[in-house]
């Protein structure tokens, strides 16, 4: 996606460590204009991959809601987003997966209500970025418990030089990310 | 808000002790067509209640992310969503302000980077539901701490059997919601 690459050339800044800071247009400000952008770039490479039918997309809060509500939006589906902290409206009997955290540290748990994804759904998996894809397979195996049909995973930025495509590889579904990063003498470059 | 308050009629569930589920469309599961009327109903008030100008739209994570999103979109102007979890992408010396949470329970920090927010803005706050408004107060004081304007507060769902409204009137702006809902022998009903 020539915008979000054109953003991270000029604004994407390396903190070291693999970190990439977006914060001026993904995780702490977002810019509408390219968010519903990458909605509309991620309904057209599904479209183009095969993948039809979409009924939700789900997402985990924070920084995946933007973008998979855009792509929602496109799709004209309800966005599901898993919970980090149980809200007191949610009732007990949730679906819950355990993933790994780099920027928060330790362990974040996932929950999604029952009411709101089935074995009716066919669902987009959509968030902000794919690195270690531990949140990514997480959330996939929450659709999995919700008997729900995973179709598909996009990211907003991929991190090349991390592992998260070949963890995310045997769920059998098309991964598509709309801008991929390496890291080259301290330096983000588009791969 | 028309499309709003039979969305709450239909769906929204009284839980006891001023507790308002609207999950299914708000704070878990979105619907995207809906959201974007929000922020197609916000900048239309705010409008009729001359507020122009505006530079950024300002929320807290999470549920007001989604309304806010629609605000900024239609105004075609960034959103800045105060974090309550420090990113590792985060610098110090940002602005801080605490506010109690119920639904949470406990102190949640709110913090927004100086880099997105600063002396050139004007600012609409927008957040999902309107309750006591400690959340919203603190994010008033997070915008005059940066030097930005706040010009407007608007909110998805207000309580009007809390004291919301009442803390947040000294703040001088206009304050624009898109339901009003009470609660009466233990019923939702829209006031």
């Amino acid at each position: 996606m020539q915008a979000l690459i054109e953003r991270i050339q000029a604004e994407a800044v390396y903190l070291g460590r693999g970190i990439i800071k977006v914060d001026g247009f993904i995780n702490h400000q977002i810019d509408p204009t390219l968010t519903m952008g990458m909605g509309q770039a991620f309904a057209e490479a599904f479209s183009a991959a095969g993948v039809v039918g979409i009924t939700k997309v789900v997402t985990a809060e924070v920084s995946g809601i933007a973008p998979a509500f855009a792509t929602a939006h496109v799709l004209g589906v309800p966005l599901v987003y898993a919970r980090k902290h149980r809200p007191v409206t949610m009732a007990n009997g949730v679906f819950t997966a355990e993933a790994p955290s780099r920027t928060k540290g330790g362990i974040v748990q996932l929950m999604i209500s029952p009411e709101y994804l089935g074995l009716a759904d066919r669902v987009l998996l959509i968030d902000d970025f794919l690195a270690k894809g531990h949140t990514i397979e997480a959330l996939a195996r929450l659709i999995a418990a919700s008997g729900a049909v995973l179709c598909g995973i996009g990211c907003v930025v991929e991190k090349v030089f991390e592992t998260g495509r070949e963890l995310l590889t045997p769920l059998q579904v098309p991964i598509i990310s709309l801008a991929r990063v390496d890291v080259r003498d301290e330096q983000i470059v588009v791969a």
